[in-house]
């Protein structure tokens, strides 16, 4: 079996992740690792056995036994590498969101689509055993016509104040998440979007012209109607459920538990809370998701997370942004043109 | 101890149900009974010790021993009802919703507040254990200051034509006991009101301008946000759930079952069903919700759930119902009048 | 409609529960209640309706117009009773054990089989929406054969001494109604039992030659095994689960509560704890008993828990005190004669 | 960092289990792997980067650079090598059971103690995160004194006929995970044990002399008591949960399952069975004990596992075992020497 080689753009906490879980995958070989804090990162790198790391991620673009490269660098960063990566034949499997700005993801999408690349976009929880589930029983017609999706997202703390100044905002940072969830359980793309947004958590929001608390509705194209609830803290943890109705019945995913102990005293019944975050409540689903595009690589298939995705999440999460904006319910065709219509 | 003297207008389902509820509180004696089919109801009243059974209401108003009626009759004799009881000094019990109409509500109201009784309004899910110990949990500050209120509302089937064509629409018909809910469990009026609705239960319900799946947001005027969703029709039975989410916690809970016998075998965990209806699901809390309006009644103590509190769901099911024609967010105040606000 | 003409011989406790859960069935008329104090329950019959009370229950027994007694008053006094009721031609519901004493039992048996009355125990227990639920699946071989038989039984506080005393024992004041829902759930009798028994809970116990805490091992006569673990102490209320494990499966059933909230923060999980005794558990059961006796009575079926059952459960109780004290396990058929095995 | 020198012994199921948590700790190196059939373990062992592979494990015991030794070749040549080993000063890390006999166990001890190497037996479920957290919660008092111990462990499926011949019987083959955990939960040694057995699963367990079905009752020298029950066929998969009764409360574990998706529909409530079996279920386990194992060998720590612990579930297994045979409870006094009190 040929390896599949691997250069990874960007060793901050996800790069690091991504690399630590492809060197368990034996299909894999990470060939370069590319940092602006090149040194920093050397260490860890060659504890994992890889001994290329670079300053410059062009290095790895331009290395032609690479087959394959994770873009984990910021944001702004992700469009010129997709296309540069595009060009030089790599397939690429790039971290949420795209970019803040639509048109600019577009013109990452015309590059892959151009050069015939494969694209996979890092919404991990599609990989999470309980969503995946939910989504397969879905399929398997067992809940009947989709009627209602529900989705509860909140963190378990806020990020600092200097994230949330670039963070683009809670809907491009976090709840691009439950965009692609409700879209992914759905099966349905998203055609109108109202929210109803709050700062309750931390003022510090507000200065930023954020919010921190939101219920989001959505009308999906197929018809059926849907509910996302977010916070940036939720004091007991991470608490990411779904809930999926239709006609022939509703399925339910609770949150994650490092155990199963339930503790009956005379004060009432106790267990530990659920799982802190996402790495803790992610971590299979981070490999599994490697795992998915290494396999479409080595085999040539889909990706199973693909660029039009990416784009559509973005679209809900601009819609949400104008409907909190405007304090009323925007259509998805808003923001359409020609040109987003291709993927 | 002197007895409560009880009549009971109307002897339909809800009727009969309080009735026989009643009869079981000590400190409660039936007195008479008015239907306007008074032959049909008279075996099962007698059944019940009564044997005073009119088909004239007035009757009841007229005699002089009574000190509380129950309103179980159609919702358009509530309010010329409540008026005339209240002018005969009867304390009065009257089912949701008091009027179709907030300006004959407001008449009513007007009246009890001109002649001094006490009005309940029969929101019984306030006295459901579950509800109640949510309610608890907020007031004992359990989960700190309130950011998200949740409540999920399904009924197992969908009325028949004849039913939704007179039942005032879903928001006035169904929803009243979730905004009366997301009211009590917030500890909060409501100041906005946003629909996503469809009709993907049955067709009849757009003949008759009405919907029957609804996603419903809720902004409070203590700054909290929530999310009501509705259906018409589950297949599994009454799906009666609400979650509370705030700065120090989140209280959720479940539906009731009517045994807790799990069964796994070779094919998974299975267990049986969700108690089928309000009747099953709520039938502590109909006795409950009586027992509190005699003590009300019989100590002179403030009613749990008065006509502010039957007034304030109208208007939000009126909000709602404009929201959903409008297509947009609708403020309650869009309703207010000098008259209103009174109350 | 004849009503069924009750008369209830002793108002304790558990006399008392009867009559309140008696008056509420429309089939049922109470003709007479006799206790030792009846000055002391006057008051509370007369709440009830019944004018009839008497310090001598013979009274109840020469009535000519009584269909059937409940048996509520001290064991010592049921075999007597039991026989002068037969001989009456009055149906008998007696509360458990019939006697401490086999030969006694058999005797009151032996009456009841002669003269042709019918004979119910109370074993509430098997009217459990819970146990119910359990025994209808093993009986639509849901769980296939059975293997398997476990039964968790622990009560919330220990009696007083005095009662402890004049108890019988735990096996015989507790853990019968154990043994009975074994048999009840396995569908088999009991062939051998070993028990391992502690005083963990309280010395006083140990004083009057029991103890507090057990684990009784059962072997079934159709070839499944079973065990209970019994304790007079759980401190956070009534612990009564059981599980059925089986060649196709497994049934288990959990505690009840008052109410399913679940509230989340920062230090866990909490929930309340299960309902508190035998009065809050199996408020539904006792009603049910009373119903199936009466309708038994009523259309001359056969009771669901007979004289057999009642001394079945007692012989386990027997083996299981001859087990402890013999440290050693004890066949039910060490007990055998003649007369017994013909129930 | 020095790294943790290993060779393993035996490259069947278990020990490639073993091999391939091994290479994922930074701290240790596989320096060798020895199996009577090298050739067919070769590939797999390059695979993990383990060049030296060797059907003689004397080559492993001879080479002075190895640390430690991973004993997981069949259970007769267990003591020999632990004798050898722990002359040639190797810590020592032993599947379970040491031996079927308890003489040979006990030499196997005294060499270990002799040389003053270290010995960890492979009872992964100490390492378990639910019944790590159950003994946590007991050693935190969370419960108080123990009173009642309870283990259910039911494999998903019979081994094979020739499998069962050469086990040694259920008790040391299977229960023994059962004995030690119910020793970890309590805290204390066992003092008695009593057995009922069954075949009901397959009547080829019969024709070994063995059983498929099994409750067994224990005496802790604590006072407090417990009971296991077994079965080699659980249909629905792998079944291990336990519960802690004590003075101040219960602490209970349920299955772990692969997802929490709970599907309610017009048939009732359905969710996944639980996970497979050992290799599903213990997968963290068996990482964490060979983490402990390791971190125990390079800090100089004691092992959380050792000889005394393998020698008394052995103890237990022939006690159950002898009950079983003579249908009385057996202390295991009766199998005490002065030799074997020493651990």
């Amino acid at each position: 079996m040929e390896k599949v080689k691997i250069g990874i753009i960007g060793a901050g906490r996800i790069g690091k992740l991504h690399a630590e879980n492809l060197v368990r995958i034996p299909q894999v070989e990470i060939k370069a690792i590319s940092d602006i804090f090149a040194e920093r990162v050397t260490p860890w790198a060659e504890g994992l056995g890889v001994q290329n790391v670079t300053d410059d991620y062009q290095d790895i673009l331009n290395d032609p036994v690479i087959d394959a490269i994770f873009i984990c660098s910021s944001t702004n960063t992700h469009v010129p590498i997709i296309v540069q990566a595009a060009q030089a034949g790599k397939h690429i499997f790039c971290e949420k969101p795209i970019n803040f700005d639509l048109e600019q993801t577009q013109q990452a999408l015309e590059a892959v689509q151009k050069y015939g690349v494969k694209l996979q976009i890092g919404f991990n929880r599609r990989f999470d055993h309980n969503f995946k589930r939910v989504r397969e029983m879905v399929e398997e017609n067992k809940v009947g016509d989709v009627h209602i999706i529900k989705v509860t997202s909140r963190d378990p703390e806020a990020p600092p104040s200097e994230y949330i100044k670039v963070s683009g905002g809670i809907f491009i940072d976090m709840s691009i998440h439950d965009f692609d969830i409700a879209r992914f359980l759905s099966g349905s793309d998203v055609e109108e979007v109202y929210v109803q947004g709050a700062v309750l958590v931390d003022p510090v929001f507000a200065e930023h012209g954020d919010i921190d608390t939101a219920i989001i509705t959505l009308k999906f194209k197929n018809g059926a109607i849907g509910v996302i609830d977010n916070s940036r803290k939720a004091v007991y943890g991470y608490d990411q459920r779904v809930e999926v109705f239709g006609s022939k019945g509703c399925v339910t995913v609770k949150n994650d538990f490092s155990n199963t102990a339930e503790l009956t005293t005379d004060d009432g019944v106790y267990s530990d809370k659920p799982k802190y975050f996402f790495l803790e409540r992610y971590q299979e689903a981070y490999i599994e998701e490697t795992k998915a595009f290494i396999e479409s690589v080595a085999s040539d298939k889909e990706v199973p997370v693909n660029g039009y995705d990416g784009l559509q999440a973005e679209l809900i999460a601009h819609a949400a942004r104008k409907s909190f904006e405007e304090k009323r319910p925007v259509k998805i065709s808003e923001f359409f043109t020609n040109a987003v219509t291709k993927y």
